[in-house]
């Protein structure tokens, strides 16, 4: 969509076309990998997933929600660059309301920040609960978390057999796999070295100790990422979005 | 501390004392539970974690954020009563800062609604981000989620074998036995029924389609909870807090 | 409503039934008295109203707008948890949009916290406006201040023919043997003297300068409270809520 | 201070002066009174009380909370032009921290329209709070109700030995009199007439019913206002607020 | 409309009557000018327009966005006391929201002070679009730099051939001249001077180095501005403004 | 900065390095140049002027305010997708707050689209306000408009002897050329047609009527644009910015 003009949009909305809204951060990906990793992996995903269903991609939300130490590094990482969540439901709803008004009725947000979530949800429902009433026909996908579902043999193919927990794979095998397939020209792999937190705890805390993070801000073994597990787990992924969108939108037209 | 007299907070913080700010929801937990299941149970659990690392409770904050369809059922059953996420943020903010103005240092924020996560720690950040500069002895241990770290052998006794997701654990055979053990006089085991939805997406769609929720708000085999089961996930979760809490000042005390 | 379950609520909706919202603070009381007086006699005299009024009783809003001086002590004392304006005014808001989605027509705002006046008449008229048009049988009682309404022969027999005015009457006369009525497990009389600030201005100081409050927190003579006093005063506002809802619900229903 | 260029001002800080912010509101005061009315006096009376006590007046803020049916005749009014309660906090809340950066530290906000009350506070609370520890010397002196300390025999003589309550005495003896003193050419005494609604009940109700206001917007015995009764409250009021305003100051200069 | 009372508003917006808002600022108009300069040149412009074009004019906002050193000297100024952008847009919100339900459908947002651009679009804007269905000939005309059009001839006659941009033409040739012509007992034309910043940026700078403000506050030559030059131009402006509303409310009338 | 890792952007941090943040829009730029025209040419002149001056470039902000009708063709277009001016506001705000907390003290905010004006400035002095204290060295420059210092000559060139104004010259002779020389691919110039709304008031109109915009979105002469004028005004103004960032740091760091 932004490489459109407004006239292409306008015919591709009167086409019953969809939009997609990736949503990513700027944050730290470890001494291997750059800032934009979220952001750019969320528009990737978003462009494979739109050729298959009918949808344009809107320009990325490049920032995202506070970083959290066992799940991104957290805030105390130069670089990292984040936002109140209060501004990232203001963007959303903003932008959501924009969608509609130019036509849209299939609208998906899609991410890959952990720390968005919740206030994607917040937004989406916000300008929902307003607008429903003048636009029975809206609908909104929501997808927060989009790698929570791969098949069993992947995990243990991509993991070897050790899975840590999305959180904590920051940084780490898997998005450091995708990385090398989608963007390999980014990734420094001379770099990507394991490394660990002393421990990882179930609750956060403030004063961020360092204890609970790394000095690398890579969360666990980068260095057993390759670019065949990317391209793996990168099509799964896109695969399962596709089925799941044309399924839903599929299935609401029919219910309606 | 809602019992206490200020002299008595008053003379508590001057002994070193800690406070608990307990988070729950006002939410449908099926036809056999009531609406306040998350407050209460905050509350409780703030209360017997209070009572071993020298911590009082403040109030419950008995509203939380919007429940969510594959978590809580969703914001289409009557009675769930629920805040939009800007508003949860504030109070938490305001009450954070009127426990430091009181003189508290060591803040704990508990909370037992899934779907508060991220709000509760938008807060803390803002609090802590805000005040550290003026208290520099001022710690907060942010519990967004208490129930994710259980034993395998617990895990295999209370799910039988077969555990579906916390998310999706909703109203129960965990939340259902650990009321059973806490506040039996609060549920009707004899509507405890199974239910389940058409299936749990990894996303979430609006309008809420009713396939993937339940009839009865019961997203799981709440016939399946036992008070036995109950006391003993309750007593291992209160007996992990209670280290992890004294653990952790302890180390922030010894680290300054 | 927070020991009921959602099918509870929901018929009660479906058969007419209205809902009350209690509304207090968390604020210091004397050294006789808890923090959580105005919080428990809203929650209290609400489900005294409600059992005659066919309403149901929402969760108490545990946390109210800052003490004043000259009524209620000020924001000096520890212990006192207070919320900014706009965060009480948003929960209100929340909280009735929520409240109308549940399906309820006739909604209550019951209030024992003299500072909350102003934002609770914000927030429903926000709400109302915003919701009017959808809703044109929706209608809302504002109750910011109960008490304030009692026969002079009451007068005269409670405050002993010297009434100070209701701000300085906090945690006196009045609200200790009201107190003393409801919840007497929760008052030490033992402790309740009197007290007396130099003089009590009618205007505001920042900072709050100690001679406009008093050491204690008590405002005046809590030493002439008794559990006599309490009832009849307690009996008085009940009649008079009881009276005052019944009928203006009524008149509403025969003005549509 | 709008006459004034900005080295007046600046030498009359460095002098040592304060600065009074005068809050009034746009709202109907019944068929012989404008609707400046509150802004007007609010302006007046702040000019007189600089005078005596070394002040300067800021620009009135003209727009108030929204007008309540028993203390203004309520928003159903075609003229009452009315701000939420967040924009009148965050009007204060600028002009103040604008005080403080020109130089001055004695603020005195002084309010003429009663529905304004809180949010005043609230607005001075925050500034403060935040301010006071780079500002030690600040001070603010709220006065949201100027007119609630008038001695017995005023009262007798004002209200002809019968006064209704402040709130129910809008466009009526009290205020009609001040205007005739005042701002005679803004007053068509032939249009005040007595009215009175058919009851004033200690709460509110949304929608604002008929019967609980008036259809002139005179809320009680406009007719019997007199130019001498309104000089007589406007000096005593004016000579309470200079003699409040210089005590306090002083105090607390000697104070520190 | 300040001072109509309600009855003569409800009758002029019955007779189809418009409504005109004047906004300014308190801002330094350097040795020679007051503070108000902006609010009361917004206010008497208004007058002169409504009028000729059938409106009303309210109450003027006195307060405006913060100064800026190339077109106001900046808020390094004692006296110039300034609204953040969100405050302001939240005045003319709730401002707009209550002409639309007095029955105003012609509404004039005119502004004389620089630095709100886009605040009052903004707020225009959101109001707008929240209404528009339930108000379908409401109509709005934002004036936001109303000296921005004046015939060449006008110009040369005015700057004296050297015209250095409406910015820097700040309490000087063009400001000086109808002060001198509206309110000439509020000028000093003794202390009117010609002063100049070292340069004048296409950028701004934080902190604002006083290289590219002025010591007086003047920002060009206000020595050269005469009383005929501000006759000159105000009435020019005043009958272009005239003619632009007249037109406008025509051409909507006649398209509707 | 997106493609650096968190390393390089400590070390470049550490080297005295500062920050440009490009900010631009999603908005309609004709039927020949794509809906990121804005955002795109921002970044673009951004990197070319960290280049020079010892700068990185941080992600773009990729949508702005609300499209104006006679500077951008106005809120009516589809494809336009803009932000209410407080989002704006505070996205600004909080990434500017996590540059200085990653420890740049030379932040440069570099906008190019005409309407985001004045959040910008909002924006940046409240955290400047709020950070100034803790950070004496924190400078920052906003750049709200960076094309209205051309030479006479060289407008003259591009123009053709004829300007109509930067705010009609959208999507025309100016954006056109510049596009044609920096991103060619995206400009279809057979679509470059001239348009002219029927005139172009100094005010704006709620609901936007069609005679003061364009069908096409171009506002003027888009048949003029040459990639050899692109390339002289690109010139040019990166040659003004790269100057005058030099020129602001250096006389900072001489002065302090």
């Amino acid at each position: 969509m932004p490489e459109m003009t407004w006239m292409e949009v306008r015919d591709a909305v009167n086409a019953g076309c969809g939009v997609i809204l990736p949503i990513g951060a700027t944050e730290q990906h470890g001494p291997h990998m750059p800032l934009c990793t979220d952001a750019l992996l969320a528009g990737r995903m978003a462009l494979d997933v739109a050729k298959e269903t009918n949808m344009i991609v809107a320009p990325t939300v490049s920032y995202g929600f506070r970083s959290r130490p066992c799940t991104g590094g957290g805030q105390t990482f130069p670089g990292t660059t984040s936002l109140s969540g209060s501004t990232l439901t203001a963007i959303i709803m903003d932008v959501v309301k924009e969608f509609i008004r130019t036509g849209f009725r299939k609208i998906v947000l899609f991410n890959w920040h952990f720390e968005n979530s919740n206030f994607i949800y917040d937004a989406a429902y916000n300008v929902f609960d307003d607008r429903k009433k003048d636009y029975p026909d809206l609908k909104l996908l929501i997808i927060e978390s989009p790698f929570s579902e791969l098949k069993p043999e992947t995990m243990d193919y991509v993991f070897e057999g050790h899975f840590p927990g999305w959180g904590i794979e920051h940084a780490s095998i898997f998005e450091t796999s995708v990385m090398m397939y989608v963007a390999p020209e980014l990734v420094d792999f001379s770099k990507a070295k394991d490394d660990q937190a002393e421990y990882y705890p179930f609750y956060d805390m403030l004063p961020i100790p360092t204890r609970i993070s790394t000095e690398s801000g890579i969360l666990w073994k980068a260095s057993l990422a390759t670019k065949e597990k990317g391209e793996m787990v990168w099509k799964e992924i896109s695969q399962n979005l596709i089925e799941s969108v044309n399924m839903e939108f599929t299935r609401w037209e029919k219910e309606n």
